[in-house]
């Protein structure tokens, strides 16, 4: 099947159905309507979603739970193991390394690069930390396309222009920090930062609501 | 200064700004158009969220940089700490307990708990791994308002469930679940696997562009 464009709300839930079809009995029927209620979403949403990734489903019977799987995965890329590196090997760089899910997602982090001397040389889960200085020769050696940049805010746009430099296509970014790329590079934001003032603004005003 | 109500997109930015502010002098003066243009922002924008969080700022002059930082440290709620529980003690739960910037946000996580045996009584940053038997106790007599959740996706919907219960307003979500709350909670998605797909969408379109 040709993979048609699917929107980026369509991208955000189909996380979401794998998660709830790999709880299901593989062989087991499942349907838009069964999900929808299950997730709480609009029914003709998740049909318009399962359509556009898959097409076995069967009216009044619906899909196979294993074939679904199969086709969301294969729709997101989960079965072409992606390649990365990780800059930053302070806490939540070492938690991403140690990581176990991502390899579910297709992610293999290989290597973690860091500016501290002290942190050199370090296995953290069977990967190294490497100098910054290999940084590029690496990237280019293995093809990274995806860079993931968990240094402290005031490196992150130096440490995101070595990884364009060195050929990487897309940045996961968990610096609070704006960064600024070439048109062909995207980068997804993991803004903890925001997060946190999004929530906090709504307990400062839930607990003024109830005078407390 | 009254606290009025800003828009999603502001209060996203607002983080952005706080950063940058940071690596100024704290005695500098400071525009809109400065901030604007490091950040690649519209200038029009910028100024319209800083007049919303401060009325400090003077035409020509702008504002200076620590009275800045400081309303809007104000305005986020940062200088009123907020603490927190955090359920499952896994790697991302560890990482999140060790990780020493969210103090400087207001956060303070106070306890960990987990369902594994083999954790209990742990201390991780100088945070006890407790019992989930003890989360409604704690909570309670803590008055926490904001959990935590980095448990697998399975879990998920239990855990939040009894935060809600024990009083909970806000839960930070880390797990790739979609949580049902009642009307009054605020769940923040830290959605991993949502950005994952993202990038490996992404990176699929353009190797294929590519010919590669």
């Amino acid at each position: 099947m040709e993979k048609k464009a699917v929107s980026k709300q369509t991208l955000q839930r189909l996380p979401l159905y794998l998660n709830f079809l790999k709880q299901r009995d593989p062989l087991s029927n499942v349907s838009a309507t069964i999900i929808a209620q299950a997730l709480s979403l609009n029914d003709v949403q998740v049909r318009k979603d399962l359509a556009s990734i898959s097409q076995r489903g069967r009216p009044k019977i619906g899909y196979i739970t294993k074939e679904l799987i199969y086709d969301i995965e294969q729709f997101l890329g989960y079965d072409n193991t992606q390649n990365a590196v990780i800059v930053g090997a302070g806490n939540l760089g070492r938690a991403l390394l140690s990581y176990d899910g991502f390899a579910a997602q297709g992610l293999d982090i290989v290597a973690a690069f860091d500016l501290d001397n002290n942190k050199l040389g370090e296995m953290i889960n069977g990967k190294q930390v490497m100098d910054i200085s290999k940084l590029d020769n690496l990237c280019r050696r293995m093809k990274i396309r995806l860079g993931i940049i968990t240094v402290p805010a005031f490196a992150a746009q130096e440490v995101c222009d070595m990884l364009v430099e060195a050929g990487v296509l897309g940045i996961w970014n968990f610096s609070p920090v704006h960064l600024k790329v070439p048109e062909n590079v995207l980068v997804q934001n993991e803004n903890m930062a925001f997060s946190l003032a999004m929530l906090s603004k709504h307990l400062s005003e839930k607990l003024t609501d109830s005078q407390e």
